[in-house]
């Protein structure tokens, strides 16, 4: 089977091959890691940057091996990485590296946005690497990014370009997840909220790259802290993915999720990042597994995740 | 003379003793650096990420100690090293660390903008660092950063919290010098277009933390190419540094970027980059200086900016 080069198809159909829209949100900090993996990252490495970067690497590594056959998208947000200097981006690249070769669909979680010909450096860092002159490729390339709309239209297009020739995609901010995210996006301008203007943007960007999904590759980040707003931008965007923040930890029910989904219950990935990769620490898992056995942990909570989000696509099916 | 712990009192000492508001721009890009300098890293490391950081570690810091003594404030932009992956950011804290040696200002731009939560790792990792258990100091430690406000308030927060405790401030981005930074900028909401919301954010961020120079750690990014805005962006925001972009290549004049400050000559500071770090490839400094002498040539050309807003700010105040 030829590799899809479609960004929207391949998210497609990793959802549909692994039965559920999950996206593990690979955000790992230290202090939150089991004793094991720090300690032995410090015994090595020392109290440095590096031994971070090791101990990212490893946990990630050992996550995205037992979640590979039941979660079809990842998710690292860059930031946790971003905090350890150049050491911690060597992680976050290698996290990128080993998901894609287990088969995840991955998306940066980097929120870039500047003027176009800055732009255009961030589309490479992340949507395809460049090579020098013909040397090593270099960058972060992972599947998706995803993307500040605040400079304004011209400031997207270079992802879009870069991402369309390399079978990248982009995800624009639309209604973030966070209790302030009314602020600027809810402002109501010209007879509508902030936020549909972007949504609007997002479908004229998308137009003309749309796959035999029937999606195109310019998705939108639509929160699941706020459904009414999910009920509404699922509508006003048929045809783009939705990426959905704020299920678990940050108060999103499976049932607040499952509008950002069309009737047939695709259209959407949806993220869990601490309830998740470090579940071990959670009640309902802790026991049963315990600090060694973290990735199973995780695994089972992915599970359950699955399960609720299913469960909730089934209801509004029927 | 204990260091001026106050960010924007730190920066306007910086302007008054260099006598000059000019912010060289470090946007290093491969194949625009001397053919000498390009030459030698790839015969060293090959043509590899390292090769690149290498070079630009080496250009930068030419730039930055012929510089010295003339220019008050640098802006290394983010996107131009993070192209490069982590050994780019390598090349990016490492030109940082030489910045600062030299005693300039240093303002990260990576327009950042993340939840509440995910945002206080983008301000440790640029806004102070953060030790590993009191190991190794790690992230890259500009003295500010440019911000990005469309995710609301409460996502600015942990830059100013963590801004304020190592004496570092944040510009946000309000209107940038961009073709389409109108698309959400300009749109009127309540009455006013949504870059004055965002103006208002910022004195409202700003209100308690005003400095001995009568400003606060919170500035504001205003483009040069709208000298309308500029004026009123100015009068609105009295107690906010701000860091204008657009002079040169993409436009603005020094008559426009001179609206940007206050009648006593201070308030802003105003970035050149490719003009300015790639002077030497002009028309104007290429015969006198040629490829060797790119950092002169930087320097003659840096000389002529300041002079040229120097003029137009003292025509203001007459």
């Amino acid at each position: 089977m030829p590799r899809m080069n479609h960004f929207a198809d391949r998210l497609i159909a990793a959802v549909r091959a692994k039965g559920n829209p999950v996206c593990a949100g690979l955000d790992p900090r230290f202090d939150q890691l089991p004793a094991s993996i720090r300690d032995s990252a410090i015994r090595t490495h020392g109290k440095t940057a590096k031994a971070v970067a090791e101990a990212f690497i490893e946990f990630n590594r050992e996550l995205l091996d037992a979640l590979a056959d039941l979660v079809p998208v990842c998710k690292p947000q860059v930031a946790f990485y971003e905090e350890f200097g150049h050491e911690g981006m060597r992680a976050y690249a290698e996290t990128i590296r080993h998901a894609k070769a287990r088969g995840f669909v991955t998306i940066g979680d980097a929120k870039r946005g500047d003027i176009g010909s800055t732009a255009v450096a961030y589309a490479r860092a992340h949507l395809g690497g460049m090579s020098i002159t013909g040397g090593e490729r270099v960058g972060f390339d992972s599947d998706a990014l995803t993307v500040n709309p605040y400079l304004g239209h011209d400031t997207l297009m270079p992802y879009l370009e870069i991402g369309a020739q390399n079978g990248h995609g982009l995800f624009v901010l639309v209604k973030t997840s966070n209790p302030g995210s009314g602020d600027l996006q809810d402002l109501k301008a010209e007879g509508k909220p902030v936020y549909e203007h972007v949504a609007e943007m997002v479908n004229k960007l998308g137009e003309k790259h749309r796959g035999a999904s029937g999606f195109h590759i310019v998705g939108a980040v639509v929160g699941a802290t706020y459904p009414q707003q999910l009920t509404e931008l699922r509508e006003k965007m048929p045809e783009a993915l939705l990426l959905i923040p704020g299920y678990g930890a940050q108060g999103g029910t499976a049932d607040d999720a499952a509008r950002g989904f069309h009737r047939d219950g695709l259209g959407a990935v949806v993220n869990n990042s601490r309830a998740l990769v470090f579940a071990y620490k959670e009640s309902a898992y802790a026991k049963e597994f315990g600090e060694a056995r973290f990735a199973d942990a995780a695994r089972a909570a992915a599970q359950r995740m699955a399960e609720d989000l299913n469960a909730a696509l089934a209801k509004r099916r029927a």
